[in-house]
């Protein structure tokens, strides 16, 4: 028997783990503050549920089996179909409706550098009204994770398929090909002029209108200005012009709301891959310096939370990329993450018992709020003891002998600047240590 | 199709789950203080991996089934196994090992009231030394999550393995017995005396032997004074003299460590139902008023992590039942637990981008501290909105129409009270609501 993990799947050490629980933590804590509230939904679900919902690829890479009871059964592909069968299945749920969802999904996709066949999705949606209110949440959450991330300098870009819809239209591109070309255009930011317009060609989309759409993510000026850009491209057609308005109340609501100029961007050549979108969609970007794609997208999708339960159920939402939000985090803010523990204390024979009971004194110091103290179990030789204190990054020794002990003392050390100091039990609970930012 | 969970399954809707998050907080801010960091491993795994593992029964239980890729693949069973199977496929681990690990585990078990085909199991465990200072650190871990939780008048029971088998020896109970007779010892907390009777003669132990099984559950006395009794009942048996003199360390430990007197006791009663213990045993018992068994428990177990890697790695660890410790939170604490949301901001026709501005300010007020704050997102009737947050349990409503703005002032109502009062906008992010206990 080989003894691995299942082929496309990976473990996640400490070290990650607590980056990324660190990185959920803030998360959550920016849900909450707008009233968002987790749910949970089972990781299977009948496979009927979910057939028909991804198209044809998707629908090959669903883990789908018979259970023992004969029951025809799949894993999530993702966290939107299960909302709405949620849903569904809940009639009692009122309007407005907050939730945000963390949790794996499982696609059997062929395994790539840095994809898996598990992964975590973090959506967060706001059932209820179609609204620029509601709109303009979704993009205030967007820029309050980034805060509350310690991300500068990032820039959310916004856009409404209701004008998108209403330029192709004027630009006689007909309606069964808007989607595929939706789906170039979604391109703009990653791939080079020239291989656009090969790529719009294919879709039969030359010359001027070409011109339109691959200079639309060149357009100069503020928000207003392109807006104004943009109305005039789509002058006469009302859907259009009223997409254009919800774009101006929802950056109303985000300047009212105290965002800093040029956080928020409306460009109009953001389509999203998509077919779903019915309004507003966006895609946050980190710096370049970061060479990550969008890290947070999303937008409106009034029709496919009632697929189930046959009424509209109105929806906008965020999609956040946790494994490229973590791997920013690791390589950014890693090093300036402290680890948990920020002692270790170490025994010598003899001492044991009172050095484990020393060491949950400092952590239970202060009602509770002391510091992380981790002990090493065992009185091996200090050496040893001291190699463990420095592979884990911890910052502080404590060091219990039992001669020391008969003096009422202990040594600290510094593991940084390696100074040490004799310090009184009385006065060890008071040691710089605790209460240090964690 | 019937649109529903998949059955056995069950979704948790958000009053519920927020109990859980602040729970798995705690929980977690209690194992990190004490060195201990977070794991992530598949949920699928080879089925080679499961098989062999758990019994015939619980073998009957996996969701196993053939990939796409024809690979005979299980979800996971538990959390246990994974941890071994993690260990040997990480060789560069390096020992002392703490994580923790929290996550779904699935069982194809026969549906019944409160039992569900997937659980959270969260299991904490400490890999390296086979040392009292060990195993105490687990009764302090299992001891701080009651603080966490403000779970007053606990006890934690503990007892030694090697203790138990010494006893069963000189009582002349055949070794091949051992595991059945210690399953029936593991219910003497739930069962009467007489059916304890009943079930050990069952096992052939009958007269003298089955009296001082029946005995152990009744030892009165301290700690020590328990230790004192068994000691003489075991006399010559170097082993389960060994056994009690760890059980003397590990209590030695609790009390420097500063544990109120009573809360840990030596049980020789305890036995746990698994056979892969091999050392001490413990399990946490609520007073009688929670009725619920016991909602943590576990102990060494050392021959279990190496399965897989050849090298015994000793372990010590607990799990922690959270659909129990859950299920006594909801009922003790969720009235006094308060809802994120402190403050919904309400518009009236022609205030919504002010409004929803509003909101975001409150919410961002002293540097991103300020509190949970929802907008009703649409301008609906102000009595619908009223009603929202009376549902909701919103305890403050800040009112925001058109003529007020026109003034610099909002309406602030206590929805307990009912009293309302004009602030204007300059104070509205000092007013009291801001910074109130979340």
């Amino acid at each position: 028997m080989k003894v691995q993990a299942l082929r496309g799947f990976r473990d996640v050490e400490p070290g990650e783990m607590l980056v990324r629980e660190r990185m959920m933590d803030a998360v959550k804590g920016v849900f909450e503050s707008f009233g968002y509230a987790p749910i949970h939904t089972p990781a299977l679900e009948y496979a009927e549920i979910l057939l028909g919902k991804y198209g044809e690829e998707g629908e090959k890479l669903l883990y789908r089996f018979v259970d023992n009871g004969g029951r025809d059964v799949a894993l999530r592909y993702d966290l939107t179909v299960p909302l709405a069968r949620f849903v569904a299945t809940h009639p009692e749920l009122r309007l407005p409706f907050r939730r945000y969802h963390i949790a794996p999904v499982w696609r059997a996709e062929r395994p790539q550098r840095g994809r898996f066949r598990e992964f975590y999705q973090c959506d967060v949606d706001l059932l209820g009204p179609d609204s620029a209110m509601a709109d303009a949440e979704c993009i205030l959450v967007d820029h309050s994770v980034l805060q509350a991330l310690d991300l500068s300098g990032c820039r959310i870009h916004v856009n409404h398929r209701g004008f998108l819809d209403g330029l192709l239209r004027s630009l006689h591109i007909e309606s069964h090909q808007h989607s595929a070309v939706l789906r170039v255009l979604d391109k703009v930011d990653k791939v080079e002029a020239g291989e656009m317009e090969a790529l719009l060609a294919v879709e039969g989309v030359t010359g001027e209108p070409a011109a339109v759409l691959l200079g639309l993510g060149n357009l100069d000026g503020s928000n207003q200005g392109r807006l104004e850009m943009c109305r005039a491209r789509v002058s006469g057609n009302a859907g259009a012009l009223d997409a254009l308005g919800r774009m101006e109340e929802v950056l109303a609501v985000v300047l009212e709301a105290g965002v800093e100029s040029g956080a928020v961007c409306f460009n109009p050549a953001i389509a999203r891959g998509l077919d779903y979108y019915t309004g507003m969609v966006f895609e946050t970007f980190l710096p370049p310096e970061y060479q990550v794609g969008s890290v947070m997208s999303g937008g409106r999708y009034n029709g496919l939370i009632g697929m189930f339960s046959g009424r509209e159920v109105p929806a906008v939402g965020i999609s956040l990329g946790l494994d490229r939000l973590a791997s920013v985090l690791q390589t950014t803010k890693s090093s300036q993450l402290p680890g948990v523990t920020r002692v270790l204390v170490c025994t010598l024979p003899g001492a044991e018992a009172s050095g484990a009971g020393l060491a949950h004194k400092i952590r239970r110091s202060q009602g509770g709020r002391g510091c992380g103290v981790e002990l090493y179990p065992h009185p091996v030789k200090l050496k040893k003891q001291l190699e463990y204190a420095h592979r884990s990054g911890i910052p502080w020794l404590v060091i219990v002998g039992p001669d020391d002990l008969a003096r009422d003392v202990v040594q600290v050390r510094n593991m940084e600047s390696g100074a040490q100091e004799e310090v009184s039990l009385t006065n060890l609970p008071l040691f710089a240590f605790v209460g240090e930012a964690q």
